[in-house]
């Protein structure tokens, strides 16, 4: 059954990235030992993200000569106009999420539906009473300020902790079962 | 040898408590199973606060008939003047904490001296060099803004992950050593 998903890494202090969102205090530990990710992404059927992911996509990956790395259908969430990928399965949407999350669901054909970030578009899912899980890769570091991990009071009923692992002696890879709100 | 450390709960998105001060998404918990607070406060020598932090524990603890809850010394950093409480050994100071390390060290005599918080008081030993560990109990919520759990950039060199533990199924404990910035 698909399971609509955040995955991915924050500061110890619940950043996904600086106020200017660079991720060069993540980058600098390179591929870790043990990652996840593998598994992860061979279960995922669709992505979503925001703007300002995708634009340090086009930037730090493809304008860097990198492929785009996913085979699977992506919804970019913009209010603005961006240029896509040759080759990419890009689809630019903007507004209300359930729609996308009803086409994300029926391309993903029981696979899960993956919100890559920023953390206002997971939060946005978890106001739909879409956002079944969370999976957070704990940096080794404070960040002070920058992007929110998901800018959501989730108190009552608490979110679900399922497991709790260590990647590379690195990092700690949190997971939670998210109440409906 | 005596090591300085904040250990305390934070959320998910790293906060201390709601904007208000409030802690309500953190006792509904009540006591946790598999705790690690008395092992911990055993090797407790030397306390240090905030007056936030001082002022909730006025208000939830004494004010609501409740015993002040430590042996060991207690430094309360506070610019204004305070109220203090019968039968407890607080030590009220202002400013620069590296003094009032050396005198919490020498209280301590080889046991360790805990930085309560809150987070800008724990930056300020950080600053001064004085920081040695984080124990940080990740509570299973997110409150989307309140008072930091460290206001710092801390991420070359990075913190290093010593331990990551779960606390009765609810909590995950994550330990680091803290790097000189």
């Amino acid at each position: 059954m698909t399971s609509t998903q955040f995955y991915g890494a924050a500061s110890l202090d619940g950043f996904l990235a600086t106020p200017d969102h660079d991720l060069g205090w993540l980058l600098q530990f390179g591929d870790i030992k043990g990652s996840s990710y593998p598994a992860f992404i061979r279960e995922v059927g669709a992505l979503a993200m925001g703007s300002h992911t995708y634009e340090w996509m086009l930037k730090h990956a493809i304008d860097a000569g990198q492929p785009w790395p996913y085979a699977q259908p992506t919804w970019v969430f913009s209010a603005r106009t961006l240029r896509g990928i040759a080759g990419a399965d890009v689809r630019f949407v903007r507004g209300d999420v359930r729609p996308v999350h009803q086409a994300m669901v029926q391309a993903a054909a029981g696979r899960n539906v993956w919100i890559v970030g920023g953390g206002e578009l997971v939060g946005q899912f978890y106001d739909a009473g879409l956002l079944d899980e969370l999976i957070v890769q704990i940096a080794p570091v404070t960040l002070g300020a920058g992007m929110p991990l998901l800018p959501r009071r989730i108190t009552q009923p608490a979110l679900r902790l399922t497991s709790a692992t260590t990647l590379g002696g690195l990092f700690a890879e949190l997971r939670y079962a998210v109440p409906r709100p």
